[in-house]
């Protein structure tokens, strides 16, 4: 870029949105503007202290937006068909005439700083649609940051009028305890034949799986998807019963065929309709609103030391210490949190 | 207890403790008085702030005594006999002139407040040898706090002349990785035909074993147990290589036949050979050191907050006002942590 290119994107950028005021931004973005949807995501991901206040200050606009959505995490391992499911389920969705977002959690961003799915090359036929948002993984420092944007984000494309938010994640490793924990139901992929131990599924997985589905169920894997979705049913009534009283069904489908996609959603509509009579939708909402409050409040005051570039030469020096036993790491750990402590003292 | 009971279990307790400055307690731990020892770990797992001081100025005295130790953490599930087990490999130890402490760490004392295992009647023979001594779980109210009283309690133990410390917790949820942080030799038992599933054995758990031992290879089970050692051995091959240069092996055992048990120590002790002549050994333990730096400063900076009774009543009304809808979970957070900030500026 010349100079003139640079000046005219800074002027863009500028517009989009510094000089706009967060009711601004909100109005666009329940007026259903995709670009301003796009730019409130940003802003969201963004770790610049005025851009996290003015998404703080967007988000609580948000919230009222958020009744009548339906949050649904899905997860499975590399290679089970997540992409291709979500073509089909998605496709299922907006014939019935719902707006879907699709959001995405990847453990790998969190080091690599960015998604390496491309999932909008993924999906290739829900991505050019109207009443679809795809939204590749928000690139950050630990899992934990990732997730919290992500959760932010929710809130964004529920006000701008997206009636299902779809949380994408890979099935290994901890971020599927994230995704549970933001998520209204849990759906959980999985491959016929592979042993548990291959797909690297924990058994706490399955154990909070809403519903569990078989994918590939097709051609000469059928039999076996069918064989594998029973006996994962009977696993499935062996755990103990879950608070919102609701009893995970295992079931094949093949997206290839558009077998039960339909299927899926059906589960997932009984579910939301017997856990809003039975007040589970809504307890379990905010049991998760709580949770966050406190994950955000630990990150928070965290932050305030690994942030501080004072305090991060302190940890450098305390950690030589350390590592040639001059000092333990618990008297280092308090000589540093005096230091630190001083500092909040005489901070303004 | 009436009262006089009362006054005499206080001076007696003030005795113990109170009187005593650190560099008494410490000449005495060394020494190797047993009272002593039992005495150093409860200050370790004290809350008390004094407490707190005192116990970090007698590890920081332990420190020079760790450098001929060896830390073995065992873990694996309930049933797979982890007590006859410690049992029967304690005595291979001690016959060999070792003295042995046993530690647990129990993640269900971290829910119930104390540790409901009772290791030391579980433990027969064993706890009433002269040169071993049993603690069971420190009580604590998070994973992580028992997590560090044990840390700790391994520097104390060391100082009173303990060779091998073994590190003991149950082979399921977070503790594996706990215990994995604090111990050079990490050693998972294992049930023959038992899936992995079944065993509730995270595949992550296998890959951090430094040796896999299949128990109970006695009687009708014999055969199932060499074999399912040789389908392991299979598998720990597989693993990509260990920054220790280790790759782990698989063998079983007998407690109840006594047999190959003394390879295990032998493999444990080839293990220290070999890490202790190619550096990983004291590597390991500098790069576990700076971790629990970082742990326990976290701990401290969170606590600030978390013990905080005014700071806690705050959450309170704010957790309200999430659950009611009314506020954003993350401008919830923001005002709270605003309010810690004050606070702490405030403090003298």
């Amino acid at each position: 870029m010349d100079k003139q290119q640079v000046q005219n994107w800074l002027e863009k950028r500028k517009k989009r949105r510094k000089d706009r005021s967060v009711a601004a931004l909100f109005t666009d973005l329940t007026a259903g503007n995709r670009e301003t949807l796009s730019t409130c995501i940003t802003l969201v991901e963004s770790t610049l202290p005025e851009d996290k206040k003015m998404a703080n200050e967007l988000i609580q606009m948000c919230l009222p937006f958020s009744g009548n959505t339906i949050r649904i995490g899905i997860t499975g391992v590399p290679g089970v068909g997540k992409s291709t499911f979500i073509e089909a389920f998605g496709k299922v969705l907006v014939n019935k005439g719902m707006k879907v977002a699709i959001l995405t959690i990847d453990p790998s961003s969190a080091s690599s700083g960015g998604s390496i799915l491309g999932d909008k090359t993924r999906m290739e036929e829900l991505s050019v649609l109207e009443s679809v948002f795809i939204r590749p993984s928000a690139a950050g420092t630990t899992l934990g940051g990732v997730a919290r944007k992500t959760r932010e984000s929710i809130f964004i494309c529920e006000a701008a009028g997206f009636d299902i938010v779809l949380i994408e994640t890979v099935g290994v490793g901890q971020s599927e305890t994230m995704v549970h924990s933001m998520v209204d139901f849990f759906l959980l992929l999985m491959l016929a034949g592979a042993g548990d131990e291959l797909q690297g599924i924990k058994r706490g997985i399955m154990e909070m799986a809403d519903a569990l589905v078989i994918t590939k169920a097709d051609g000469d894997n059928l039999q076996k998807a069918q064989l594998a979705s029973q006996q994962y049913a009977n696993a499935l009534h062996l755990f103990p019963p879950k608070p919102s009283d609701w009893v995970a069904p295992s079931f094949t489908c093949s997206a290839l065929n558009n077998d039960n996609i339909e299927a899926v959603w059906n589960t997932i509509d009984s579910f939301a309709n017997k856990t809003k009579i039975n007040g589970w939708f809504a307890k379990h909402r905010k049991i998760q609103d709580t949770y966050w409050l406190t994950e955000t409040l630990k990150e928070l005051i965290l932050n305030a030391f690994f942030t501080d570039e004072e305090m991060l030469q302190n940890l450098k020096g305390m950690e030589a210490k350390v590592a040639d036993g001059e000092l333990s790491s618990f008297l280092a750990a308090d000589h540093l949190y005096a230091i630190f402590e001083e500092k909040l003292k005489k901070n303004d």
